[in-house]
């Protein structure tokens, strides 16, 4: 059997007359892409422009909702109820969803952004309001979630379909978090590491860890990034070293 | 065969801590709902809450979109491009979308809110915009439209289901159009004219316009409101006035 | 010497079609204005309508900057750096002066609001950023900070003038904080007890706290609120044992 | 006597994450910023930034306030009310005086932005209340405003100091009006010949029409652009052109 694995990347994060990110050249390289829905960052029109670009590149779009916090890039934690967080996530996947609709695509996943995604990660009560918000739109739709955090425990509680999400550039803690970005050698920059670590998580389901010791690690979907051409770079890498060890790299829902 | 008509209101135009409306008044009375959508008012809370409510009532649901201008609520004229005008309607209706999925109740119309409302209902590539816009989410929406306008054709051209729109308390010119807020008697305040004028509409399709002369005019649905007790009072009214005339009360897509 | 004390209350709070609050009547009865900024709360129309109220009531204008989340009412913690909350200050406060200026008033003082109170209580970074925005736009203007609180030694040691405030419808712990609103008991709801409190604490610089003991506390300013009839009564209540007792009722910086 | 005028230029205009501009370069090459103050563009931290940007180069500072719009950029028309417009004004201009306050910097002048900038231009009551909410924050403010537009009018009877704007790189109607950017031919691209029209309205208080005639201009600060390296190009020629002719580039309020 061949193994396969996803690669996601964040799009469309543009907005009215900003730019951002290189999403003509990374839509190229991934097969999932999760786009920003309005609330940290796109508009409607950006919206439409990134689900029609994903569509004519085959690949899956997924929602990226966020905090409503656009000067804030959705990246700082604000005290959302549960209840907020369910109905901002309805919201903005419904408003995804009518997106996808009008070019014609599928849903394929739901991937919380920034802080969202630091919350519901750590947060168990603001997770199942999250995964229930999703699932109240389609119970069909995906979500990403790090193996072992409190988003992937509503998601398997409330029945939805889990991918699992590892990071090619990011070291691990032994509990199986990432190493905070404000610790210094957080961050992997060097792209046959990384591909490394990316290779030993699909081939062999193992990642090693900050101390050295090696853990158990569930990796159907990997997050890159697309802002830089050093990130294009190590994406590349990335791809390429999967295709030379015989892994199929396709969306998780295809 | 008996006549039928539809009673429809805005609802759901509370915001965060600002409560604005008697919706849990007015929703007995009506029989489909215009709801916010979070552009010019209403937030994924409100939204949600007034689709719970509209379903507990029986009354049919709609999405209320209008231009992103919270402070303006919606009535100021912004010169949106026709790919704006969709984009955002595609958004707002499909962020309805999901609040209804997540109600269990199923998504009937589309209306336009405040200096939208005015923008299709004159320029006609607007109206298509809209229109298409509309139909990219669902083509089996409904639209409220007032007969004549460019937002009506625009329906019928694509194939839309359209409910044609009257107002009860609002003068007509004898093209079809309403007299002006600004000008001095453009508004009905007596109960019994209000009733009178939609009594005609319903059991004659006719309406006197304010030279004295009658036009036809077609009477799907009448705009009524319920901001205020006076407001609540002229909709009992005109109620009753229905049902004596033995017109059946019920939402247009029922 | 005469004692005396100043009334505050949290004014402008309503934003475009949306009305909050009980200005015109809480006006009468009180000294000094917390005027929202915009950011919570308020526009530039309702905040140069209650300046100029203010100002013909012979009320001391505050500005009363909150968190950028208007959803929200300013009432959610979020994680601003101390950078974000210096800057945000300095505009908030800055466009408050504009205001002032058009309405021919002096700016008396800034009080933080909601969230943005609390944090600056309790975070000594945050309330070092906060103090150094407002003395940044006019070294001149008072700050309203409970005594004791993080707020208020940083405008100690920044040299700013602080006006100490309490609180007539709250209970204290013994270290002088407030006991949360969450717990039973924590509120005031009778007019007599409030104004025993407030008496208490003007005439003799002490409150009794929730487990009996008396500690020490200095009022300059007492916060008071105005956004229902129950409020309004308590505050006629405060005001007039006040006077009965000899206090003179003004505004901190008069 | 010796011939002066001022270089003036957009700046400010990145928010939160999103970077737009080479406020950098540009600013080297000027000496009158225009600076977005948050309702189309900027937040306080970009104001703050380059404010002390302009200050640290010697270049004045002017509040650049807009229609609070910022997925349209303030580019699209808002049917504001003259008391609207007057308010955002002075909103927006106090909240830049506070900016200038932090950053120890006199505020120089105001002009407006985008759609609003069109709007003062043609429309006398827009243009007499911004002009008054500019007095109102500050009467010794310059406003930027073209010649013989109604905003030039407005501000000449109020008393306001007026700067009289010119376009380097437009072309002029026969009655001192630009030719709209939606004709073919309505922007100068050659550097030579900006240089040329600048040359000719600074030294001889003239500029060549599009039908071939000349009219008299006045021209006491040119608009110029900063957003690509070619605009940066176009700057420098001009620079160098009007030093080559011994004309004196500095600040109008300098």
């Amino acid at each position: 059997m061949t193994l396969k694995v996803d690669l996601n990347c964040d799009l469309g994060e543009s907005f009215g007359s900003y730019v951002i990110g290189m999403d003509q050249e990374i839509i190229k390289l991934i097969t999932s892409a999760n786009i920003a829905c309005g609330f940290h960052a796109g508009d409607p029109r950006v919206m439409l422009r990134t689900v029609n670009m994903a569509r004519d590149y085959g690949v899956a779009v997924g929602a990226h909702p966020g905090i409503l916090d656009l000067v804030g890039f959705g990246r700082r934690y604000l005290a959302l109820t549960p209840e907020e967080a369910e109905t901002d996530i309805i919201y903005q996947v419904g408003a995804m969803l009518g997106i996808c609709r009008a070019a014609g695509v599928r849903l394929q996943h739901v991937k919380p952004h920034g802080a969202l995604y630091n919350m519901v990660a750590k947060d168990y009560e603001v997770a199942v309001a999250v995964a229930r918000g999703i699932a109240a739109v389609d119970k069909e739709l995906i979500i990403f979630a790090q193996p072992g955090s409190a988003f992937a425990r509503a998601g398997e509680e409330l029945g939805l379909k889990v991918a699992y999400e590892v990071f090619a550039d990011r070291v691990y803690n032994p509990d199986g978090t990432l190493v905070s970005r404000r610790e210094a050698g957080a961050v992997i920059h060097d792209p046959e590491q990384a591909s490394e670590q990316v290779l030993r998580m699909v081939l062999e389901g193992k990642v090693r860890t900050r101390n050295g010791e090696d853990i158990a690690v569930k990796a159907d979907t990997i997050c890159v990034h697309g802002d830089n051409p050093k990130a294009l770079e190590l994406v590349k890498t990335i791809r390429q070293r999967l295709l030379d060890a015989g892994v199929d790299i396709k969306p998780v829902g295809g």
